[in-house]
C-alpha cells in the first residue's frame, strides 16, 4: 500500500515539547497524515505547521467541523477536559496526554460523557508501550513466573521540575507517581484496594514548604494478597532510573535499567560502564511512536489494547488515596468510582 | 607467631548445624583453639569433639569453672539467656547466635545484667560481615553517595521452614526479617523511628492459619527523613535472594545478588547465567569466619566493631513494632528501651 | 530553519533492501530530499518512488544531467565502479555502499580517477558510526586506556548466506571480514603490516567445496608491535554477535554485545536474559542514518570524518593479503598501493 | 568417619609461597595428614612444620624410607625431576607442581620412568579445577553447545615477573601460556596439531632485550578443523584477567571474569563495579584445595580425573612448537612424543 491512500488525517492540539514529538511521529507514520495544528501560541503552531507540512487551525471549532479523522491532545493539562468534550461531541477518536484533569469532578464528567460513545480514546500512559515492561507483563500473563506475589517499581527523575511547576502539578503522586499507579494495574491485571504512603522533602526543602514531597515510598495491597512497592524520587544524581520487578510463585521477572551504550572500561580496580539516560524522554522516546501506532490501529477498527479513559480515571483515584494516606499517615482504602451506564 | 602460643581457648555450646560451622571455624583459626563442646545431645557433642579434637563438657558449669577464654553459644534459642547469664557471671567473653531470646523481658534482663561488665559480647548478626554489604556501607560512610535518602532490602528464602518451626519461630518478622532490622540500623547509622508492615500468607495457607505471614513489605522511617523498604518472602523459586540498595543525594550503591559461578551460555534467543545460591548458608558462609575473627580480635583487646547485645535488643524491639503494625494495620512508633546504667 | 529551504537533492541508485533503507533515511532527514530513484528493476524503483515521493529516473544519465546535489549508490556491487565514475564526472558527491568492486584493478582505477577531484566520497563502512565502537575509539584516542597493545574483534553472522551468493561473494574475507579490516584501521589509527589467516568450513561443507571457509581466525600485526585478532563465523546459533575489545597499557575498553531488551528472568537455577539481535541489520540499523547525516554535513562543506575511497581500497588490499595467507598457510606482508597524485 | 582413622600421610617438598598453600590445605583436609616437610631452606621448613604440626625431614631420602602415603612436590622447578624419580622409585603417589622440567629430555626421561608404574601422578595444572572452566567444559561434553568450532582464551597477568625470573623462566610460552596449552586440550578433548604464534615486547623493552616477548597471540588448529585463539600479556592494568569462550555449532559458553565483590555504584554518567582480582592467586586459590582433594581420591583408589605426567609433557611440547613458531614466523606442526610402553 502506498502512503497516498486512506491515511488518517490528524489534528494536533499543542505545539510544545510533547506536541512536537507527537507531530513528528504522525508525520512519519505511513498510515497517518498531519492535517491541522492548533496552539494558543499561534507562532509555535505556525512554525511546527511549516516544518511538518500541516495547516494551522484558527480555533478548536475549525477542527471539530473539519474532515479530520482523529485528534491528538498534547496541550496543557487544564485544556484537556474541554478538548475531550469537544472531540467526543464531534465524534473524533482521541489520543489524549495524561492526566485528564487535576480536578476529579471534571475527570468524572468527561468519563461520564464518553460513556455515550464508543470512540477510541487513548490516555497517554506511554510506559505501557515500553518493550521491557511489555516483556515482563507477557511473562506474568503466560504463567512463566507463576502467580504474582510482590511487585517493585522504582521511579526516579534526574532532577526536580521547576518549583513553579511543582506548585501547580498536584504534587508528586498526582504528577510523577501516577504513571506507576497505572502501570501496576496494567502489570498485575488487578486493581489495588489499599495504599499506604510515606514521604519527605529531602531533595529540596522548598518542595516541602510548598506542601509537597520529593522522596516517597508506598505499599499497595491487591485483593489477591499481592503487595506492591513504589519508590519515587524527584532527583537521581545518576540519571533517569525506572525499573520494575515482578516476583511470582514460580520466579521473578525484571525490567532492568537501560544503559545509554554497551561500552565497558576496565581501569585499575574498577569496571566502568555507561550509566542511565539523562532524562525520562531519552528512555521512553520509542514508546510514543508505538502508542500512536496502536491508536491508529484502533481508529482503523483493528483490535488494539491501550490505556482508556477509565484507566486514566483509576490512576487518578489511586493518586488521591495516596495523597490522603500521606496526609493522615494511615493506610487508605481505594474507592473506585464508576460512571453510570 | 606459631599456633602453639597464646591461642584463645573456646568452649562451644551446641553441636547442631550452626554449632558445627562455628566449631570448624574455631579449629582452623590460627589464634583459637576449641577446648570444650557442650550439647544436651551428648552423642552429637561427642562426635563433633572427636572430629575437632576437643573435650566434651558434662555441664555448662564445667565450662564456667574451666580455663576457657571465651564461649560461643550456638545452642537452641531458649537456652541463650541462661548461657549468656552464666558466661557473664563467669567473666567469659561471648559470641552468641541471634536472637537473644524470644521473650522481650528475658532479653532486657540479660542486657541489664551485661551492663555490669565490659566483656566483649557479640550477637551473631553475621550479615554485617558480608563483603558486599560492607562495601556499600563504607561508600555511604565515606560520603561517596551523599546523604542517605532511601534504602531497599530484599530478603527471600528459597523455601519456607517446617510448619512446626514456623509456629515456634515468633513469626516472619522476629525470625527472618530481624536480620534486616539489624542491617538497616548498621547501614544507615541511625535508628528507625516508625514502621508500617503489610503481609499475607501467599506461599502456604497453613502459615496463615498458624497466625503468621510469609510474604511481607515494610516501610521504616528514620528521624532524618530517610525511608527504608524491606520485602521478605519465605519462598523464592530461584534460590536465596538477598540484595541491598542505598540511594543517596549523590548516587546509589548496590550490594548485588551473588551468582554461584561466572558462567554464561548463549543459546538461541537467550543468554543464560547461573542463578543464586540454593540457600542462605551457601551465600553467607564466609561471614561466619569473619565474625569469629572479629570476636577474637575483641577478646584480644584489639579495636573491633561488632553487633552487641544492645544491637540485638534494638533489632528485636523493631521486630515487635512491626508485629504490632501488621496486627493493627497502622504505622507504629518504635520505642527503644535502655538499660539502667 | 524550516524544511523547505536549501535541502540537498539526492538521487538514489538501487531500490532493493539496502536502497529502501537509504531512501527512507533521506526522506526523513530534515536537510535532505529524495529527488530521483534509479533501478534496473523499474517496478521496484516505481514502488519506492511512490512511497517516498520521488521521481523515477529513466537512466543514470538522466541523473548526471539533473540538478541533484548528491548520489547514493546502493545498487549491486558490479554497478558501483561505473556509477562512481559517472558521478565523479558529473561532479556529484557520492555515498557508495561497500565494496567498491571485487576486481582490484577496477578499484584502483576508480581511486585513480577520484584523485582528480575533491568531491566528498563516502564508502559505506557503517560500523564506523556505531555509538559503542565510537565510544571505545574515543577512549583510545583520549589516552584513557594508554597505548594500544591488543585488539580483539568477534564477528559472527547468525546464518550463512545462500550458497549461490557465497560463490560470487569473493569469499568470507572479501565479503564478511572486510568490514573489520576497515574497523581495525579506524580503531587503531594505523595500518596493519602483516596478516596470518586460518580457516575451515565447519558450518557447511558445501562452502568448503565452493573453495571458501566459513570459520576463520586471523592475526594482524601493526608496525607499533600491537596485535589484532579477528574471528569470523558465518553462523551463530544465538544471533548476530559483534564485539570489539581494545587492550591498552593503561586499561581495556570493550564494545559489548547489544541485547534486544533489558529483561531478565530468574527461574530455578538460572538467570535468563534476552539474547542478541536476529541479524546484523537489527544491530546496525541506526548507523545508516548517522552515516547519511555525516555525508550530508560533508556535502554542506562542514568538517566531517568518514570512510573514504582510500579506506575502501585499503580494506580490500588487506582482504587480498588474508586470502593469500589462507591459501599458503603463511603470514603475508600487506603492500598498500597509492594512486599517483 | 572421624579424622583419626585412615588419613593419608603426606610429605611436602618446598616451604615457599606455594608450599605453604599446599601444606595448609593438607592440614585442613579431613582425609589427610601432613607428616613431613622438606626444604633446602631448613629454617623455612621448620617454621612451617611448627605451624602445621609436622616434622622436618633431614633429606628426601628420609621421606622415601618413611611410611608416608603420598608426596607433594612444591619445591623449585629444577628439583622436580629428581624428586619425581625418587618418589616413583619409592612407590609414593605424587602431586607435582608444574612444569615437570624446563629441559625436554629430562621431562621425557621422567615420563619414561613413570611408565613402569601405575602410581597416581598429578601435575599441578590447577585451572582444571576451576568451577567456571569446569562448567563450560561440562556444557561442551554434554552437547549443550554442539560441536566445538572456536575457542578463545585470554590470559593476562597484572604485572610482569622480575626480569631476573623472566630470564630463567623459559619465556612467556613455557612459563605463562603453558597453563592454557594444557587447558585447551582439556577443554577441547583433542590435541592441537599446529600452532602459529606472534609476539612483541610492549610492556617492558628489557623483556625483549632478554629475548622474550610479553604480549602474544596464537592460533592453534585442531584436526577436527576447530580453531583456538590465545592472547597473553604479562601486564594488565586492571588486574588478573583470565577468560575462556567456547563457540560451538549450537551455542556459546563463556567462563567469565570473576569480580572481587558484587557491589555496584551509580554515580553521574557511570556505573562502577568492582574490577578483577589483584593476582592469579586470589582468582585461582580455591582450585588448589580441589586439586588436592582429587589427588586424595586417586590415592584412595577412587575414580578421579586429573592432569597426568603425559598431560604435562604434551603442554610442554606445544610450548616448544609455539617458541619455534615465534622464532621463525611460520606455523609449526606439533609432533607429540610417546614413551615406549
Amino acid at each position: 500500500m502506498t502512503k497516498e491512500k486512506a491515511r488518517i488525517k490528524f489534528a494536533l492540539f499543542g505545539a510544545g515539547f510533547i506536541g512536537k514529538i507527537h507531530g513528528a511521529n504522525i508525520a512519519r507514520h505511513s498510515q497517518a497524515e498531519l492535517a491541522y495544528i492548533y496552539d494558543v501560541n499561534t507562532e509555535a503552531a505556525e512554525q511546527l505547521a511549516v516544518q511538518l507540512g500541516a495547516k494551522v487551525a484558527a480555533s478548536p471549532g475549525e477542527i471539530w467541523g473539519s474532515n479530520v479523522d482523529a485528534v491528538l491532545i498534547a496541550s496543557s493539562t487544564n485544556t484537556h477536559a474541554d478538548l475531550l468534550n469537544g472531540a467526543i461531541d464531534a465524534c473524533k477518536p482521541i489520543y489524549c496526554e495524561k492526566p485528564i484533569d487535576l480536578d476529579m469532578n471534571r475527570v468524572k464528567a468527561v468519563v461520564q460523557q464518553a460513556q455515550k460513545t464508543d470512540l477510541p480514546i487513548l490516555v497517554g500512559f506511554s510506559r505501557r508501550f515500553d518493550s521491557n515492561h511489555l516483556g515482563i507483563r507477557e511473562a506474568l500473563q503466560n504463567g512463566e513466573i507463576g502467580k504474582l506475589e510482590m511487585m517493585h517499581i522504582t521511579a526516579r527523575d534526574p532532577k526536580p521540575p521547576l518549583l513553579s511547576y511543582v506548585k501547580v502539578s498536584g504534587g508528586q503522586f498526582r504528577d510523577q507517581t501516577i504513571h506507576f499507579f497505572d502501570m501496576l494495574r496494567w502489570l498485575a491485571g488487578e486493581d489495588p484496594v489499599e495504599v499506604y504512603a510515606a514521604g519527605a522533602s529531602l531533595v529540596d526543602p522548598a518542595i516541602g514548604e510548598a506542601g509537597d514531597v520529593d522522596t516517597s515510598m508506598l505499599i499497595l495491597k491487591f485483593a489477591s494478597g499481592a503487595l506492591c512497592h513504589i519508590n519515587c524520587s524527584r532527583r537521581a544524581d545518576y540519571g533517569y532510573d525506572e525499573r520494575v520487578e515482578l516476583f511470582g510463585s514460580k520466579g521473578m521477572a525484571i525490567s532492568r535499567r537501560k544503559p545509554r551504550r554497551e561500552v565497558t572500561f576496565y581501569k585499575g580496580v574498577s569496571v566502568v560502564s555507561d550509566g542511565l539516560h539523562p532524562g525520562w524522554f531519552e528512555r521512553m522516546e520509542p514508546t510514543f511512536y508505538r502508542a500512536l501506532d496502536t491508536f491508529i490501529q484502533a481508529v482503523e477498527g483493528k483490535n488494539a489494547e491501550y490505556p482508556t479513559l477509565i484507566d486514566g480515571l483509576k490512576a487518578q483515584i489511586i493518586a488521591e488515596a495516596a495523597v490522603e494516606s500521606l496526609r493522615t499517615n494511615q493506610p487508605v482504602k481505594i474507592n473506585y468510582w464508576s460512571p453510570e451506564q
